[in-house]
């Protein structure tokens, strides 16, 4: 168990990265920050698989599927194929199915979150409802519908709350999962609701919170991708911007992990976590800071 | 205290009815039900006031002023004028006067909070971007907003959400007040979701709750209602349909409860009543009880 984080140094960083087989990345604010890169990204990339580590691309984002992130890495100069990127849709989907749901589902969500889940076979919709403008009607559901599904959503509308609401308050069985726990987001300088603020709310509409988050910190999730990847958790660096869920989520499984300041988490704040699951093993300011620190070591 | 609850019948309605001079009504779900009347309420609002009984209406519905609620209760047979209507965006006004906060204000609300809270002289803004639709950008807030204000918003956008969001973490002392706490609300057949889950969303994105929840059960509400209607807590009864609204901010203030069974508590509920708080003085299938209970007594 972790007891206090340090900085990763030149004293640390050898036996570190010679300890480590593979890395989990989070993306947004670790490798960009909105639509802003963020300096070394695709290099640490680059040098990580020259040194036959595997990585791996672990983002709390719902919103788009892992076919739109493969280019979005590959605007950032980072190859990927979609094997290599678990978004929580993919693990929401993963979940489904593992659960035997099948058939129809609601969706609070966005395109990534719909075509994941039509991958898998899910007739899939709440999306046409965005265009709904006020509350003109109580919402007519559809009483076959299995499960609702709740996730970042900014086309968000009271009329989608209120068709999941009744969804799962009129049909018997109907299951209510959670996409991702992130009750923010960092958005070009401002941080704005995540899909956790969204699931809170419909939590709260319902009256019971969701039977699954899946995304991180989801053991469940992270027991899949031990699985799909063949991985020694104790081999494996979860890297991340938030303690909640990055950190959490990594050190819960019995993995390394370590904070980057590029995202939602402050410097400030590491003296003072409360949760030991919260507290990272290393530190660093920025992913360009292993570059920096592998660049040290040739020069012993 | 009150220990259990009791249904209000011919042997005990004579000794309850001549030990009030004062009703607070809650409205929906008590005296209609969504846009369908509740049989008897007129009537029973005519009796009390025969008897000489003072009949005020509490409601936790921020959407609508004051003046409209007149019109509202005339449509129903109910003749009442603004002074005998108290609502949540009524109460948020008040207890913001009472805070001593001036100046621009953003709501999460309809234009019955707009328009109670610029009777204040307050400058409201927010319903403006209800035609935003997805979230083209990140906000560009005022940094004059003195507080954040949530209630129910059937016009609900992720833009105003983040805008709401954005003024609270970004503006030093910036203010964040909830109207009511309702999670739900009946409309037509359907639960749907409540100012209170709205409150909740944002209360998750903000990352601490609202200072204060204006409307019921809040003890500041019940007081200043109180004092404007120079009323006797104990001979005063609040009759309501919800258990954690109604019944625990009459039950807190020492005033005698009346729960009917037309609008969100089921019969079913009345014996597994955790929090004493929410156990009514008495209960009856809906508010035409009372005519006929009065009735029998004119049998006598």
């Amino acid at each position: 168990m972790t007891a206090e984080t340090q900085r990763l140094n030149r004293e640390s960083y050898l036996q570190w990265i010679q300890g480590l087989d593979a890395f989990l990345f989070d993306c947004d604010g670790v490798l960009w920050r909105g639509a802003t890169p963020i300096q070394g990204a695709a290099v640490v990339i680059d040098l990580l698989r020259s040194l036959n580590k595997r990585v791996v691309f672990v983002t709390n984002n719902a919103t788009s599927s892992r076919a739109t992130y493969v280019k979005k890495l590959a605007s950032q100069g980072i190859t990927a194929v979609e094997s290599d990127i678990v978004t929580s849709a993919w693990a929401t989907a993963q979940y489904m199915k593992l659960q035997n749901i099948e058939g129809k589902i609601y969706i609070i969500g966005e395109a990534g979150l719909k075509s994941e889940l039509e991958l898998e076979g899910y007739q899939v919709s709440g999306m046409e409802h965005s265009d709904i403008k006020g509350f003109p009607h109580v919402p007519v559901i559809d009483l076959e519908t299995k499960a609702v599904v709740c996730g970042l959503d900014r086309y968000l509308s009271y009329f989608k709350m209120a068709y999941a609401t009744a969804c799962v308050r009129q049909i018997p069985g109907c299951r209510f999962i959670g996409t991702n726990p992130d009750s923010t987001y960092p958005a070009d300088g401002a941080i704005v609701p995540g899909g956790g603020s969204l699931v809170r709310m419909l939590e709260c509409a319902i009256g019971h919170p969701p039977e699954a988050v899946c995304g991180k910190p989801s053991q469940d999730l992270l027991q899949t991708i031990i699985a799909t990847y063949n991985l020694d958790p104790a081999r494996t660096c979860m890297v991340g911007d938030r303690l909640s869920t990055d950190i959490e989520f990594g050190n819960a499984g019995g993995l390394s992990t370590l904070l980057v300041l590029t995202g939602i988490t402050h410097e400030s704040e590491l003296g003072s976590i409360v949760n030991p699951l919260h507290v990272p093993d290393y530190y660093i300011d920025s992913i360009d800071a292993i570059n920096q620190l592998h660049a040290g070591t040739l020069d012993i």
